[in-house]
């Protein structure tokens, strides 16, 4: 059958014809057969490349048993696991698939026509188009040395503002705020105004002092701290991401999340994955050894990238990164553009093995024309 | 950290204020040990009591090879394997996160407060909910013998009418509708009204006379059909459904869908359980002897069943049913009361494994003091 040649004729909801269409990448797969490549190297999408640990896989693999059977829908396990995790009650978590899932629910519960939303330039792109989706209006601050200007934020927020959206550290920049600044400017928002604070990454951050948002959910009932189980921890094909927030909030979150959002192996192997300590030390390990990697190879190559803290760099070519982009992938190395961040002459890399960093360096400096801490070979 | 003491003062957009709040049931394991009960028959959920077929279970043991990675947020293979399976053009499919997901894609891409949405009495509960998040307005056609009354709905559609709303078989009542008022009713339907055919539980049926709506496209551009994969095949542990629509339809649809919306091992399983004639046959199969055993154990039982064509059967026990299920738990037997699809005397029972059935069957003689055949023994 060919699509219907019928004319469609009924009408999307207002703020769904302003959407942009999703248009679907290729999987790698397709790739790599259209450009007869093979074993190519990923660090386009900050995956752990150690994937999970023991615990996780061993999980996945039990949950076989059981794959006729509907997940637990309250995500019973999974939210007392959380809640033991983190020192919170059970009813302080709302469980997503991935933390985009969460993110979504933030702006269904929160947002509506009428309403405003702020976020930073260059932040996460699931930000605006989460907003849009109800209908609600983006106000985007510009970005101060491509990370959150809070101040610039702080100007945009008002009483029609509903959700302002933080993440810590940001992607695709790997950009930080520090404890005392945030602090304030959460302190300084309306008290009902939400406040998301996106902390993705923030496994990987060593630091003492940087600032865990688990802690203030006691000072500020209108915060919602969002983590995910797709970096560190190394499941990313599972998806599964969760909220911590005041009750009230994780209530009302979880009138609109849909029972099993979270599927059966994704609940087991996320449980399994927490109290895998030795797993997250590791993974973190690798990713201080090839951040360095990354810093100094990339230096080597006269190129500048933004500091970061995540599990990936982005890094300034000094030119339209899309065609630099095609040439890596003929050489068998995927990064990501991020050109649709308002970053159209960086290139966002992720932190893989050590063999797969030195193998997308030496094809970075082989696309430049450069040499290691040599001179530009061609123009 | 228990729950913050501050009060909470951000207020949720309108309709969510007007929605139920979820309660999460306890998990089986959970009731299993506050109930000091073991190896309990679950007839609740109408799942496939086979689970999965080897396809399936061989698919999903290979994910586990690349848990670290993002599944194809295009659904690449799937929504190819769905076209071929069906013969439809793959920018026909949306995929979803079960068809819960895309029963709310359409809600949230086609209604919005100001519009109305018709349903069915006794019809799934998806419906209501998904409606009432995106602040439509519900419109209620009261049931023909328990069924979908074609005419009643046709009554409240009108120009504000959004979507209409019908599963064929139904669930929880297992009631269908032959394929001329269905295809004449659909036929009547404004041009921009969408009518949403919920098919979960098709596969069921063998009679080759019943409605398919695939064959319907195109002659329906407003038409979406959506099917699942945790029935029949076996898999609502990974949650994976699907619609087939107009590609107008669907590309407006895949503007909210979440990119990572069905995870990667659900992607896999369900291409290889689509492949898989053999374990949807003996499933079939399974049903249709396990629906006999009960229509004809529950006769036996003096009580009467809505005739259904689902994996279930919606049984009249002429009394409030939830003091029988508590019974019927207290046995290690767990089945679904439905009160809350306005239906308090009636109880819902999956098809499960011969052994399966013939417990709940003694339980339920037990629990209403009747012996098979014989004389009420107790009142």
């Amino acid at each position: 059958m060919s699509p219907t040649k019928a004319p469609f004729q009924p009408t999307p909801a207002p703020q769904i014809a302003a959407l942009n269409p999703y248009v679907p990448g290729k999987p790698i797969s397709e790739l790599e057969r259209e450009l007869g490549i093979r074993e190519s190297v990923k660090l386009a999408s900050n995956e752990n490349p150690l994937g999970p640990g023991e615990k996780a896989r061993a999980a996945y693999a039990q949950a076989a048993m059981e794959l006729g059977r509907y997940p637990d829908g309250g995500g019973f396990a999974l939210r007392q696991a959380l809640a033991r995790h983190h020192g919170v009650d059970a009813e302080m978590v709302t469980i997503g698939n991935g933390s985009n899932d969460v993110l979504d629910l933030v702006a269904r519960t929160f947002l509506h026509p009428g309403r405003e939303s702020v976020f930073s330039q260059h932040a996460f792109a699931v930000y605006p188009i989460a907003i849009q989706a109800v209908g609600a209006t983006p106000q985007v601050a510009p970005a101060l040395d491509h990370g959150h200007d809070l101040d610039a934020m702080a100007t945009l927020v008002n009483e029609k503002t509903g959700v302002v959206w933080i993440a810590n550290p940001n992607n695709p920049t790997g950009t930080w705020l520090t404890a005392e600044p945030l602090k304030d400017f959460i302190a300084s928002l309306p008290k009902t105004c939400i406040c998301v604070l996106d902390e993705a990454y923030i496994e990987y951050v060593s630091d003492p002092d940087f600032p865990n948002g688990v802690a203030w959910l006691d000072d500020f009932p209108n915060l919602i701290v969002t983590r995910t189980f797709s970096k560190i921890h190394g499941l990313a094909a599972l998806r599964v991401g969760y909220g911590l927030s005041h009750p009230r909030a994780a209530e009302l979150m979880n009138r609109v999340r849909h029972p099993f959002n979270v599927n059966a192996p994704a609940q087991a192997a996320a449980v399994a994955a927490l109290e895998d300590q030795d797993h997250i030390a590791r993974s973190a390990e690798l990713n201080r050894v090839g951040l360095a990697q990354f810093s100094g190879g990339l230096q080597a190559l006269g190129l500048e990238i933004i500091p970061s803290l995540g599990n990936f760099v982005t890094v300034d070519l000094g030119r339209p990164a899309g065609p630099v982009d095609q040439a890596l992938l003929r050489e068998g190395v995927i990064c990501r553009p991020v050109a649709n961040y308002g970053l159209p002459n960086h290139l966002r890399i992720s932190i893989g093995l050590e063999t797969e960093n030195a193998r997308c360096l030496a094809a970075l400096g082989k696309v430049l024309g450069k040499e290691p801490g040599g001179e530009v070979l061609t123009a």
